[in-house]
């Protein structure tokens, strides 16, 4: 209902809508937008069909003989409904979702389903309300899973604890498609009451829900898609895939900045499966953002491995529309939204035009420019008041016992475990590794040790700690591992680089401590920055300095973690 | 919610039994039932897989390998899910929903939407709830639409008008999954402001609209897609239903007593279209119901013409289920309802073991008994007392003035226009024709003349006259005909065949003047009495004396009809 609209006065609004649509597709009036003479993907009959297509008021209206006084010649290249990303956590791109979706209409996304993971974990609920504001009104559709995990374990000291009732009410928002990826998928099997409770909430309200569950196989994974998990998108074998296919979940075929799951799961691309598959990136870093592309690139991509170009189009749009019963999205017939991208053919897949809603976001080259979501300021100072925490010094950080020692693992997220250590030596490339709780002042520190970072002098510090975001550094002297989180925190969140006492390139993330408030190009510039200075001060090739940190701290990966709360042994599920 | 149950306490019990899910689909308890070693088609890898399905609380928890106290070997048949008709109006079977089921759940039919069209044009809203409670806590489900057109023109004096507000209310009930076909589709492509409301108001409750538009194409089949209708069962042609296809309706493809699309729309059955095909009855008539099957019928006879069995058993479970958004139905795979059939093979589909909710319904040739829906009695009183008229004497139906006379074509539903006639003359096989009303005591009889029936001596008369149910009939003399009507009326309504002043053999339908209260068997042996009864006073063979009078009286098919106002023309929207 509009503000200030009787029940009566919606009815009618509504009902001299759809009269006008009748109108328009019976060709009494002219259309608002006319494709002419399009090439357009059918995802019904699994052709291409030829004709005009005609919007009215955002919808699809008519396929046939149409006219308008803005018609576009679509004869040249192929019509598709817009790209669907079934799965994006968009605080990976460090960027706010204006700015996010800057980036991607011009890859054709028109809409994304996002799990606010991450900022949940810092402000709660607030960090739901917080990202429904700010991805309101784009002209990208920002729809929303309801974090099912927070804190992700019972390790984390993170910015909130969520039970099924505090969500509750967020199912009712339109723009909730249901609860997020089941990553506890340990408890569900476990029947752990709460988890499960978030289930049945999600059901209660008609919604799906996403599950991750890496590598689950046999009788425990029926039972995680007994007790109502909807799709996995943790799928890196075709094995792994077609089990939980045929057992009912659709698969989202990943394909972002850390995960690429295309090719090993592209036999999944066939008319006997492709029906319960989509594409989903998972996260997008801003490197990667600014090329590449977007599931634009992960259809190229299955296309050039081999994939028949209608069942990629109709995983990227199509099929993730059916899953989250996105009842008006993902195809070209009346009624339908008309979220349209024109390709150039069907080698390339590059995006020559979007159209969002029935207007045209996207043309030669320029995206057109929209506003900035309106951000109720209250929810605004929130977001950039998150770290709560004293200013360290080097005395908080001195220990006289001997801690564990980590061991990094060249291109994998698991670590070793190298037994203790009675300090930091460089010469063995043996660093101090803490974490600082942010949330709640408690000054809980975490101490271990490092090895296989290769810094050789300084510190780097960043507040993306996945999952709870409290900041992690890691470094060679205290001094400067104090440094480093003090210039964290002052930046109220971001990623620091220091070295002698002194802050070199820095990326302030003001808002939650995870993203910055600045332009894409921006904040990768920055980033880049950072990265060569880490680079500089003795960071291994290989090792991305910032990314690496951020799951150290991430208490389900074996063999150990740091936490607020000390060194984790994953498997024995102790503290050392 | 249980009846005095808390909102914790509903919680609780849905978390327990979701508990029990997990620890039987882990194999940690034994499962409620188990079939044993079955090959079971799973419709989202498109193949027949082979383990034990296991099932607990009505659902299915888990393929693999499993134990029960009640196991069913099911290694020698083929195990589908339970069979869905997407489109019926149960009235048509002429007995009570209970009756119905007794009659197809040997055929593995779980499901059935129902529009209960006819009872509600004689009831309203009573109709709808009357068939609501007739059809709670069934062996098998019954899903409604809501009628959409009550009174179906606005020539039709029926028992109630609905406008969209009366109906609203009604897409709250479960088992309620939208608005059924909207036959007035020349008012929805006119923009008529009372359809398009109740269109507007089931897509308010995230509900489906069924179509019903025979022949529409082009610009108005697009407006009538635009405004809101998702699917058409009246395609009797593959052109027609290749255009609705492709402009995103879903195809019920309608096999049942009265017509026959399967051959036509056999195409449609193949990998390119059928995921946007489903099977639908639309009417089955008592001797049909006995003999012949339901939806294993259209399947077998699918198979036979050459369907692929895959393709054919999807359309016949799965794709229903996903065009109403009946998510856990349609699929074997753990959440998924425990409606399954066991069926002997893919050239037979004969039904050997039907399950449905967990429990075996049908097996060995016996079908498990069930209770009678109980009816609340100020239902059952208004149900059985919907005659309300005076009696009818031959005065009545004098007439000096000559009157327009309908031509019978043999086979079609259409008439001719036959110009003027005097009076009766049983030489020229001309009879007069009357539509007396019977809802509201108007005393309004419509009279005309009706040429090739073919009656010699005596009267019929039915109060199923599509879509108003007043009372029909024909006959060569006034009195008998009064005596025939008398007899409908003094009987609650049904089917009277009269001669010389005397009732032949007659069919009560004292449930609204639609449905009988007795058994199918005798239901049967009742009305093909009366059928001999009427072929012996003279009616032509080729015809059926009561449906092809059912259908004089609908005045939507041309040329001529009769109404309780009088001979009505079709084409110029006139009375004669």
């Amino acid at each position: 209902m509009l503000p200030n609209e009787t029940h009566v006065e919606k009815v009618q609004r509504k009902l001299e809508k759809k009269q006008r649509a009748v109108r328009i597709a019976l060709g009494l009036e002219k259309a608002d937008l006319v494709l002419k003479n399009a090439n357009y993907l059918n995802v019904f009959s699994n052709e291409f069909c030829r004709g005009d297509i005609a919007v009215a008021d955002g919808l699809i209206v008519g396929m046939g003989e149409y006219t308008s006084d803005t018609e576009l010649d679509a004869s040249q290249g192929i019509v598709c409904p817009g790209f669907i990303d079934a799965h994006i956590h968009l605080e990976s791109s460090l960027v706010t979702p204006w700015e996010f979706a800057r980036a991607v209409i011009p890859h054709g996304t028109t809409t994304v389903i996002t799990d606010p993971h991450e900022i949940t974990n810092v402000m709660g609920l607030q960090g739901i309300d917080y990202m429904l504001a700010a991805s309101a009104g784009l002209p990208m559709d920002v729809h929303f899973m309801l974090p099912s995990c927070v804190p992700a374990t019972p390790q984390d000291e993170s910015g909130a604890e969520l039970d099924y009732r505090s969500i509750d009410p967020y199912f009712d928002h339109p723009r909730v498609l249901g609860l997020a990826e089941m990553m506890n998928y340990v408890g569900v099997v476990n029947q752990d009451a709460q988890s499960i409770r978030k289930i049945l909430c999600s059901q209660a309200h008609h919604k799906k829900i996403d599950g991750h569950a890496p590598g689950l196989t046999g009788h425990a994974l029926n039972a995680y898609i007994a007790a109502g998990v909807y799709s996995d998108h943790e799928c890196f074998t075709l094995d792994n895939a077609l089990e939980k296919l045929r057992k009912g979940q659709f698969i989202m075929i990943r394909e972002g900045t850390a995960a690429h799951n295309l090719e090993a799961l592209l036999p999944l691309l066939s008319p006997q499966f492709y029906s319960r598959v989509m594409f989903a990136t998972d996260d997008k870093h801003p490197s990667d953002l600014m090329r590449g592309g977007h599931i634009d690139h992960i259809v190229r991509k299955a296309v050039a491995l081999g994939a028949d170009p209608i069942l990629a189009l109709k995983a990227a749009t199509h099929n993730a529309a059916r899953y989250f019963l996105m009842n008006n999205k993902g195809a070209i017939a009346p009624g339908y939204l008309a979220d349209l991208i024109v390709i150039n053919n069907l080698q390339d897949f590059h995006v020559e035009t979007v159209i969002k809603k029935g207007k045209i976001v996207y043309a030669d080259g320029q995206t057109a420019p929209f506003p900035k979501p309106d951000i109720p300021s209250p929810l605004r100072e929130d977001a950039i008041n998150t770290m709560h925490l004293p200013a360290v010094t080097a005395d908080d950080l001195q220990t006289s016992r001997p801690l564990a020692c980590l061991g990094l693992i060249p291109r994998e997220l698991i670590t070793s475990d190298l037994g203790f250590e009675p300090h930091a030596d460089i010469q063995r490339d043996i660093l101090k590794l803490c974490v600082v709780e942010r949330h709640r002042n408690t000054g809980h520190i975490g101490i271990g040790y490092l090895h296989g970072y290769g810094l050789k002098q300084g510190a780097v510090a960043t507040s993306i700690a996945h999952d709870s975001h409290n900041i992690i550094a890691v470094g060679v002297d205290d001094a400067d591992i104090a440094t480093a989180v003090n210039q964290v925190r002052q930046m109220g969140g971001g990623i620091a680089v220091v070295c002698g006492g002194k802050a070199l390139h820095s990326l302030p993330l003001s808002i939650a401590g995870l993203i910055s408030d600045q332009p894409l190009e921006h904040v990768n510039m920055q980033l880049e920055a950072a990265k060569s200075d880490a680079v500089s001060l003795g960071v291994k090739p290989g090792i991305d300095p910032f990314m690496t940190l951020s799951f150290l701290s991430l208490p389900v990966i074996p063999a150990l973690r740091v936490t607020t709360r000390g060194v984790f042994h994953v498997e024995r599920q102790e503290y050392l």
